[in-house]
């Protein structure tokens, strides 16, 4: 856009003495697949091609692009695996797109402080099993964890389905070295579990979506893994109930570590997409997916019976009690493969409403309500324990216009009732670009302008992954 | 000073008119002892005379007040229970002292969530017992919860024992309503417990010390009550000893609900204080206090076998196991107390230090160092489960140059020792008015920069509590 300007021979020449050639792509340069997937993320089928992507291997490096891009006023979309679902990887003004691929070190585990220092283009799952070897644990689990990365997570302020007893990413991140979009390098906060000294820099910067710098170091906290965990798989026979007994679960003083809402089609088009064979009696319409977990065998037992106590009120078929590493590795890869399965079936557009979690059954019927007076379906799952629904609306036989613009009216109501219930329109995803004409429905003009206002602290150039959030 | 205004009497009958006379105090009208707490907190003996007190009973008053203030360049100091100890409720340039002592309704539990909303003047301690009740917990606990406000927790980013289990109090809000320092009437996020819509303004207020706004009420959440707890004292011969027990245990996979760590002289000095007989052998040096917590207990016996199989290769006396209400309330009395029996005993400067928690020992170690080179003594506690440890150093002989000049230097060097094991100048206590001079050995200019920056944001014209953090 007209504030920014182009990357120049010269500045390309820059940018080499600083990386390396080899790490310089252009489209010129590199194979077409290749480049192009770095205009690419998650988020529906959108594309937007870097005029320049770089892929630096240390925090200096990425001061110095960052300094130059500065100074010539080019853009900066920072970018993790790409696995995002708001856009926010997206190179909308073209421009540097700065690859974190190569900051991939896990740099230290230290058992005595249960902590860890990481670089952000460690993967999620990677770090998770390093951590597990330890008989640590590092409990946020995107969906994506097999391929997503850390920075990414933290700049989406990314959740999963362990947030439900565990928090989310935000909650375990105790310091972080960031490259400001004026090139320097700080430190956010400090190695401890308790911190009062000045603004907190750390939370600031979690879930600014690359907006407010690069993260380049991260010390997470950590916890003892606990030993044992069992599964329950909850057949209901009404979608309703399912949510309702959500909070019903909670109410008894059961905190499961997993809580998690599936829509019949949600679980039929995963196992599906997976080859999974599934037995579904045709009346069965939703399931919860309860993880308990613990370092006693028996008191989960116990808690589970608690949970059948609960559930006995409800229209439930045949609970699936999964207690083995292969039945309970099964049913959660059916249930982190549901984003890929829909994705499969059909393009969509994922909504990541959030409400407290007693609203659940609200927002559910309100949201099939909608669909059905504008004529869409979608498929709806999601972080039940913590309010956090995905709305999957499925393009299916839907017209181009209804599609990229019909569509607005309709997402403009779910957000409404997320808002009137408490809740929020992101949960664990991010504004980006693609809920930025919403982003006024959650929140009002005063508290834009202040965000708007830290904006140009960081950023008085505006240089950094321009055009997303607002 | 000379960027503010004094209030004229005009002023005085415009606040009168928003709050009403009855809440309307100034030297003149009030009795002279209750008109002098304001300007206290329990920070050293340090007094500040505010110009007028004020007492709004709302949101809506506080944001006429302020807009007034805004308008004049009047400087104000909110202010919760005055519990602080780091200056921050101290009006310092005079101006107006906006109590929130009367908004101090629990205004509800809401059992379906596990949420509850309040405003920011209830005690703390009353809202956990309020909780309790319907068997749900709050787990912030600062020492002085009998008479200490949630706003003012909010503001100091506080903590306490149980933060080593269940973290500190900004673990706990969701979203909070919010006058800023222009007078607008905000609230910072969503009653959820996940959140990925713009930048996190939540966590930005939290331990923002009063400086960038008035917080009128609170979104907690809340989780089910353990149903046991069984606390051990345990007494050590050598402090260093002590201090490594506590990462042990952790690596051990045990986490308790509180791991204090306090100094043979904490301990006598606080059960002499409360009149408590205490038989303590001559060689004991340090106690750790340690509470497990769970819904069985035979888990727990479990857990404290354990951690007395931690303990075994340490040179330590006979542990207490206190698992009645009345022993165990009475151990935490005294540990409570010794912030009191300290300040009973003698004026005393306190530093909230914190550091990794296996850091412990050489920050013991060093605190005493440098405290035998420049000559003070010192009686250290606190939470040693997250590497909180409080010193107190003693005014005791010291005459009035060592105690108002010559203790900047043995301070740095404290702050400084924090720093570099990976630790920063204060865990829960915030910076304050008296840890201002030493902010700068934490925090770097460049992030300092960005911190003033936000305050200019939030408040152009710098009213709001001048003169703390930086």
């Amino acid at each position: 856009m007209s504030e920014f300007s182009s990357i120049t021979p010269a500045l390309l020449v820059a940018f080499e003495q600083v990386v390396g050639e080899a790490h310089v792509l252009t489209a010129q340069r590199t194979e077409a697949a290749a480049y192009a997937d770095y205009g690419r993320d998650h988020t529906e089928d959108f594309h937007f091609e870097p005029s320049v992507v770089l892929r630096p291997e240390n925090a200096e490096q990425i001061s110095e692009i960052v300094r130059l891009c500065h100074e010539h006023r080019i853009p900066v979309t920072p970018r993790g695996a790409g696995t995002g679902l708001s856009g926010g990887a997206l190179p909308i003004h073209n421009g540097v797109v700065l690859s974190t691929e190569r900051l991939n070190r896990i740099i230290e585990i230290d058992e005595r402080n249960l902590q860890a220092t990481v670089e952000p283009g460690v993967i999620t799952q990677v770090f998770q099993d390093a951590v597990r070897e330890r008989g640590l644990m590092y409990p946020p689990d995107p969906a994506s964890k097999g391929s997503c990365f850390l920075g990414g997570n933290l700049s989406e302020s990314s959740g999963g389905p362990k947030a439900v007893k565990y928090g989310v990413t935000k909650d375990y991140v105790l310091n972080m070295q960031v490259v400001l979009p004026t090139g320097d390098i700080i430190w956010t906060g400090a190695n401890t579990l308790k911190n009062a000294t000045g603004y907190n820099l750390t939370q600031l910067m979690i879930g600014s979506e690359g907006t407010l710098g690069i993260i380049t170091r991260i010390v997470f906290r950590l916890i003892p893994h606990p030993q044992q965990d069992i599964t329950l798989l909850v057949p209901f026979r009404q979608e309703a109930q399912a949510a309702e007994a959500v909070s019903e679960i909670f109410r008894a003083g059961i905190v499961p570590s997993g809580m998690e809402f599936m829509e019949r089609e949600a679980i039929v088009w995963s196992a599906g997409y997976l080859n999974i064979p599934l037995n579904l009696p045709e009346d069965i319409r939703a399931h919860l997916l309860i993880e308990l977990d613990g370092n006693d065998l028996e008191r989960l037992y116990q808690e589970a019976e608690q949970v059948y106590s609960v559930l006995e009120k409800y229209d439930i078929g045949e609970i699936l009690l999964a207690d083995t590493a292969g039945q309970k590795e099964e049913l959660w890869k059916i249930r982190r493969n549901i984003g890929n399965a829909v994705r499969y079936n059909s393009v969509y557009k994922e909504e990541d409403t959030v409400v407290p979690r007693a609203e659940l059954p609200t927002l559910l019927a309100g949201v099939k309500e909608i669909g059905s007076r504008y004529g869409f379906n979608s498929v709806c799952y999601g972080h039940a324990g913590d309010g956090n629904l995905h709305i999957n609306i499925i393009r299916g036989d839907l017209d181009d216009d209804m599609w990229n613009h019909g569509l607005r009216e309709p997402i403009k109501e779910i957000f409404r009732l997320c808002v009137k219930l408490g809740g929020t329109i992101s949960g664990e995803h991010g504004i980006g670009l693609v809920q930025r004409p919403y982003i006024g429905i959650a929140i009002g003009e005063v508290q834009l302008d202040l965000m708007r206002g830290i904006k140009r602290v960081f950023d008085p150039h505006g240089i950094m992954n321009p055009g997303k959030i607002f």
